[in-house]
């Protein structure tokens, strides 16, 4: 179908890959935000991402496309997890990759190897929340403001930008103001006494603000996400105060995923200059649906507000399967459009370079 | 069109139909959720459903395409309302429904003359507020908790499952915990003191931790319905809390209706296993945009956790045109998909059979 | 395209154009929402609207479509302010005008300027929060009340209907009982000592049913504008109270913009008799999305409650392609329905000299 050079993509936000083979439960468990395949819910294949890969997927491991399950697994065993990483992560045909290496309750490939794979350089973001939780265990409350920012300039080097989670943790209502130092001592201390765990909107605020003052790109996990998240406290409008706060600092902030919620997002990319927005996971999660869903998040973002990202997760499959399925959309969204081709370099790769890369 | 033997619907929440022949002022009432003509809305029939009646029933009654809304009902009077419920139920091609008997203002079809019109079998949904309310009628406070768990356990032989209207109610924010006895006798002496309606969170919660006791599958009423409702907080997912408590008890819950949060629930579908959505009164009511909304309830919701309702209620008109609409976008939104045909059987038919006749 | 006679819309929310010619940061900063050219955002011209004004506008002035920005503003600046004025209202093909005269940090066009321009007449719309403004600078709070009473009073006979602003202040959570005159007269007080700007819920809801005491319609912005807005509290579903309460007086309530809660105000106009809804602004701001836009808002909006605005605001290009589009997409909504002519007749022109006409 396309007869023409596919378009690189930089991947701002995606995560590394599983090192080892994987069986159907395995794989199933993998293939969703939903967890392993389950009595009422059946086999996880029996949704938009797994039909897809049955369709997309297949193909790139020599299969006929719409293979049966079983097939496709018992190929992809077949030629071990590392041809198939190398397989899905070339296919993908990426500029470069923003790594979040801070969610690996098994160990995933490190950037260096996903950019390997890939043929293109990998970065390193730092997760906020983890970083702020090895700080918590070593130090006092009085000491965790500035022991934290301390780390965050010390990690600052070794990154390409920040992550916050706070939408996983205390959702994104979080102040506008820039916390002062008794609040966020106020604060560690109500964490250190529960179970150490970041879930504060003070706490949260703080990581940001300390973030912003590396001058660093900071991401924000806004809308869907796994079974731990309540959606509706990942609505990005939640954030209006603190994007406002922030605007003059004019430090980039990426708003990742935001579906359901991607039509207020697009109104926050117009709304503030340094806001920008994907539809990372939904872009194959959806299956079948990307291009819509990017007409929606266009319809008042900018053009030169969105970014791609994949948020690839375990599976190879993930990062071949967002690419391809966000490279269609893509091209539909500006079909017809003055300055299509200019735009496009922009959406897939030029402004991801000019946000983490200047 | 249609050329194929259609695919014949399990509607998993229904009501019956009015047992009376309508003047045109007592139709329009009926059509929509928005209650009778109005001074500035004027005729119902100026909605999309109004249209749709006229386009795809007026045939069923003998008469062409788009019909005058007077020659329609004219022809409808001149049948008489039991055979225009023959002709509409039995044009609606169903395999089964269940049918919620628990809002007649005045008398409707039961379910098995309901069932008899359609050649299909009919099973009851029990109203968990109208059981509720019945016992209050007759006890104390602090015999309610135990009075209400013995008549929902006396019922449970009659029907096939449960509907919680509280989103009509206190709203959908309730608790996740299990409620106390302790916290139920006093909700239950609060509304007691009061209009003895039961609209408070710890009972809406209390009776449905009750009704999952049974077994039996739970549906709630989300989204969408008539005036009565504060949309706002009929959002599904203020019922996340409660949601990720009842997941391990493994009983299905239904979320019914749903828009104009369908890609809220089809997150929630994904996320919970038991977990279960549909469309209903969105089918009909936004005539010619139903598969764009059923589009977008797949685009998180496995295809395995996805349920026909229409919804229907008074007019037998809407069990047809929720069916007939249903049918054709759900071809469209499995058209070229791998397994089509299977996962189309499921979501019309077979789902629904796993979940209430098991 | 359009082989017929273009259909004449009546806009019954826009602003007046500016009185001057601009360079291109002028032209830019008013070309959206969101304000000038940003470093991160670069120009304004890579937006949907942006891209809009060279395909559509560009014609107008006799250039072909697609030119490059600069190109187009030369020629906009060679042919002056006011002959580019006066061809795209022309080229809006309106039947009349509803024009917010409320805020205008520069000089406007005036409403008969404007209507001038158009070939049209042009109706003033009072902005409730400015008049309340004015009264309270002027009075005690013991004579708010009563004061903005009189003012509106005196008010009335200049203006077809009246704008509330509540969502860009104390949000759209308001009241759903009329204020008694000790709330009102507190309120004030409140108000007085502090900034004197009307941000109260309780003095919007006094506006509203002050407003509604003259029996001329009553606006509310909601949903998508400006950076000054918080999106998340425009939610016209935030009215539900106040809506159900005025809906006995019969007057008719407009909900604008609405955008991204369209489904939800579609909801509110088939619930609540006196309640109307158009998407103004989205309709030029999310070019080549309207349609899909328009046919979301109707999947529950009867088509006798929808109304054309423009929110065409500072540049005469907004109130020609708003139009343009609009007529375009209502064509395409209403393609092949029932009805379509005299539906379209409704939608464009005679429901809005209902309300505002009698």
């Amino acid at each position: 179908m396309r007869v023409t050079e596919p378009l690189a993509l930089f991947d701002h936000h995606c995560h590394g890959v599983v090192r080892r083979d994987l069986d159907r439960a395995g794989f199933e468990a993998l293939l969703t935000e939903g967890g392993a395949a389950g009595r009422w819910g059946g086999s996880r294949f029996d949704t938009r991402v797994g039909l897809a890969v049955r369709r997309w997927c297949a193909p790139v491991l020599d299969l006929p496309p719409d293979v049966p399950a079983g097939e496709y697994l018992a190929r992809r065993a077949e030629l071990g997890y590392a041809e198939v990483t190398r397989r899905f992560l070339g296919a993908a045909v990426l500029s470069g990759l923003c790594v979040d290496t801070g969610y690996e309750p098994e160990p995933l490939t490190s950037p260096a190897e996903l950019g390997a794979a890939a043929g293109a350089p990998a970065y390193r973001i730092g997760r906020l929340e983890t970083i702020a939780e090895g700080v918590l265990a070593g130090t006092s409350a009085a000491g965790f403001a500035a022991g934290v920012a301390d780390r965050i300039a010390a990690v600052a080097p070794d990154v390409v930008g920040w992550k916050s989670i706070a939408a996983y943790r205390g959702g994104l209502a979080l102040p506008g103001a820039r916390p002062g130092a008794a609040e966020v001592t106020a604060a560690a201390d109500r964490c250190l006494r529960g179970t150490g765990r970041i879930a504060d909107p003070v706490l949260h605020a703080y990581l940001v603000w300390t973030a912003v003052d590396t001058g660093l790109p900071v991401q924000f996990h806004t809308g869907f996400g796994d079974a731990d998240l309540d959606l509706a406290r990942a609505d990005p409008l939640l954030l209006t105060d603190l994007l406002r706060a922030l605007a003059p600092a004019g430090v980039p902030v990426l708003l990742l995923h935001t579906y359901p919620y991607h039509r207020q997002a697009g109104y926050l990319a117009l709304a503030y200059d340094p806001v920008f927005v994907d539809v990372g996971l939904a872009g194959h999660g959806a299956a079948g649906r990307t291009a819509e869903i990017l007409a929606e998040v266009t319809e008042l973002a900018p053009l030169t507000k969105l970014l791609y990202s994949s948020d690839a997760y375990a599976l190879a499959e993930h990062h071949h399967l967002a690419a391809l399925l966000y490279r269609d959309a893509l091209a539909a969204v500006l079909d017809g459009l003055p300055d299509a081709e200019r735009l496009a370099g922009l959406v897939a790769d030029g402004t991801a370079r000019r946000v983490y890369l200047p």
